[in-house]
């Protein structure tokens, strides 16, 4: 970061990293060009360099969070062997992704759909709760999953346990988040009762 | 409901519902009580017949969802038997309440604190979580529990699976809540493999 008339210089990743902090705080909606100038120390104009409008910074924060998410699933897709053992893996590393990209999937999670950019969130959204129950159907054809449990619902719950975090998780308890994807595959696949 | 002069005449309990809808719809800040008087078709004064103000409207709307989560532990507070049980009991009752009381528990989990009301409704939320924490604490001594899972992450995850209910339960699905219970408890006391 350089320094220029005793005003901090941002590049795009500084400047998109304040901006989700503040969207998270404030809301989207509630948050101006003009608030984020501000809360930066730098001109609109300035922010224009990088950006040419608050919804591409939007575009860019989801997409981080996207992007994270389904590159966890492309990589066990022509992995071999049991459709549980690569649900299993895209929990893991969906749990890496959020404690990684923690700011980026909580506004990912608080789109509602207002916008063109938010509406394409949201099928991105749909499209990996889609290939997450595909994962559940497969391992319930493979008899590796209980039985009368319904897939979409059981997508629905795991990714409840997981998207949470963006609720209560916080880095400084420490970033061990092997030891928390261990609990939450702990939970969803054995339980919590001791057998 | 009766009508006057041709507008519908409301009572606290229908207020209360268009209210919530709203203020799930645009965000409790975004909304006002001339939005919400548009809304009833109403005018603002018939509508300070019934409240006081909006954080009046906030405070019963979040108190239903938690006034039903509350007496859900209070249920099995004295109640004999394993704290794993117990735990069980919770959880049903947790989505039951849920499943009754969508938009106020919706409404409930959106807030963050930046009025009293607001933060009377977190630091309920808390003790809560705590109740919860506390029952997995007592099943894991009973001897119930899995070893080396952390209380507190298995009272968030827990709740994060129930909490999910208010992004993606529709009524029109059908309101057999139990088989979702049965579906949240198998996943998180059993796991989803089959044994």
């Amino acid at each position: 970061m350089t320094t220029k008339r005793g005003r901090p210089g941002y590049d795009l990743e500084s400047l998109l990293l304040v901006a989700v902090k503040l969207f998270n705080e404030r809301g989207y909606d509630g948050t101006s060009m003009e608030d984020l100038a501000r809360k930066l120390g730098i001109t609109k104009s300035a922010i224009y360099y990088h950006v040419p409008s608050k919804d591409e910074l939007l575009r860019l924060a989801v997409d981080r969070a996207l992007d994270g998410l389904f590159a966890v699933v492309a990589e066990v897709d022509n992995l071999p062997g049991r459709a549980i053992d690569r649900l299993e893996h895209v929990l893991r590393g969906s749990v890496a992704v959020l404690v990684e990209r923690l700011p980026f999937v909580t506004l990912l999670l608080r789109v509602r759909g207002n916008t063109k950019v938010e509406r394409a969130a949201l099928a991105r959204r749909r499209e990996f709760d889609h290939l997450i129950t595909d994962l559940v159907k497969q391992a319930e054809a493979e008899g590796d999953v209980r039985e009368g449990l319904d897939p979409a619902t059981v997508a629905r719950l795991l990714f409840g346990m997981v998207n949470s975090l963006t609720e209560w998780y916080r880095p400084r308890r420490g970033s061990d988040h092997a030891e928390l994807a261990d609990t939450v595959c702990h939970m969803a696949f054995d339980g919590i009762r001791r057998p």
